[in-house]
């Protein structure tokens, strides 16, 4: 049984290892903040000090960080991943971060002989925490096979979408997708209630036909009970579009919707929303987070 | 057994009749366009030559046209339905519609003792055909509940939304989340494919999470085949936007994201696309209709 590097012990990452240490692997973790991988310690992970200890005592590595930066810090920094990664090894990198950088990461792998792959999921922390995850991956045919049978463990579809920074462009494409349901539901719910309709009976006559969406069904009732916590943080969807955007721009495509999401979740974090979940996009409107009609 | 009379023999109209008829109903009808109506006359539908003599032969008038003015036209027109009305009869709009509208035909009615309902529905070609269509209703709860057991011969899902113009009003949120899923649609297709990603692929991934959505699951298959025949025509999801933005505007609301996507699909009609079906605004990146990359 291969074992698992595990670097990045947040909310995903927490649940994921929680399914593998129940899998029976042997886990190694590493996080920038220590006391947050104590929960998987006291499951039976093993800590290292350093990325590059996590990837000595480990075949295969899994990271799941914040933004590229912290990702390519990870890999490269001194105390990296890649300074101890040998052939033997493969990397995995569910970060959602920019293809460009998969890309970067893949070809370094590449160039020593290890193989790397990009692995976004989708799913946010109830699909971590049910191994149900969506996991999108960019790569090598034979890494993705070897790499499977782990993943498996924690995910609940996952595809090989093509070479490296094939599953970031996948997770963009989703993200893209979810600008869309998140900008429609807050701007139904607003018009609704201004309307003098009763929302939620509004989204239950709307919410099983030709409008019916993921985003709807998940935060509509949230956003009536007022709970604008976290499932998935505004500032790191804010990044995600920014990454989805700067991509398209590079590839000479224009995507207004994507653009105006970007744009009216940026006001929103100005606003000082950025630790809320995404569905407090509708503070826009309800600066209090309550209907207004 | 109420007798009933039927405005509007067009795709939507001629399948409602046919449950109606089914169902054991006597049915009226008449189009402007008469032709449309020999189906169901073949079937068992009685033509009369106008609205007025539709409302003198029937107890619950219901009416399903083109646009607001066609309704004033059959409502309040010369021989239109108003000239016939008594309080014995319900009258029952199901047009998308303004709410304006909806609510001066409520007070027309209610000056002479008549009962008038708003009640457009969702769910397309298909959802009358197959008798799921959801109907959002507008006006008073005695006139909902003696048109109710009609209405459920070919509805899902049935709703009284709140006093006249509650169904239209209903309508709009509908549209306004469905302008968010088409462009979120449209935008991470074009996104997919310029990146070089197999586009079913990436659908058949991110269409059962958290970017799932109605409009990804019946129209992304329908565009990758090229198939842009019209379930629901451009011209009249434009007419639908407008309304919506025109209510929004009268309630001091801004919505960007809607009034990005009425822009789009002017922008589409222009290009000479009004009668092609809504999935279509990919043709404004993908100009021929198929994937460019």
């Amino acid at each position: 049984m291969k074992k698992i590097g595990f670097i990045g012990t947040g909310v995903m990452g927490a649940s994921i290892v929680k399914h593998l240490l129940k899998a029976g692997y042997a886990v190694n973790v590493y996080n920038r903040t220590k006391s947050k991988a104590d929960e998987v310690v006291a499951l039976g992970a093993v800590w290292q000090d350093t990325p590059a200890l996590v990837t000595k005592a480990s075949d295969v590595v899994f990271t799941i960080v914040g933004y590229p930066q912290d990702v390519e810090e990870v890999y490269v920094g001194e105390q990296g991943i890649f300074s101890e990664a040998t052939p033997a090894h493969i990397l995995v990198d569910m970060t959602t971060s920019t293809p460009t950088l998969a890309k970067k990461l893949y070809q370094l792998g590449k160039d020593q002989g290890i193989a790397v792959l990009d692995a976004p999921v989708s799913g946010g922390d109830l699909g971590a925490k049910n191994g149900t995850l969506t996991v999108m991956v960019g790569g090598d045919q034979t890494a993705y096979e070897q790499a499977a049978p782990i993943i498996e463990v924690f995910s609940g579809k996952m595809n090989l979408q093509g070479p490296a920074g094939s599953g970031q462009h996948t997770k963009m494409a989703n993200q893209i997708m979810i600008a869309g349901t998140m900008v429609g539901m807050s701007e139904l719910m607003v018009y609704a209630d201004k309307a003098g309709l009763n929302v939620e009976k509004v989204l239950d006559t709307v919410g099983g036909g030709s409008a019916a969406n993921w985003s709807l069904a998940n935060y509509g009732p949230r956003i009536l009970k007022q709970d604008y916590s976290a499932g998935f943080f505004v500032k790191h969807f804010i990044k995600d579009l920014r990454i989805a955007l700067d991509e398209a721009d590079k590839m000479g495509l224009t995507l207004p919707g994507t653009a105006l999401a970007a744009q009216l979740y940026e006001q929103l974090a100005e606003a000082g929303f950025e630790n809320d979940g995404t569905q407090a996009l509708i503070k826009l409107w309800w600066h209090s987070g309550k209907p207004e009609a």
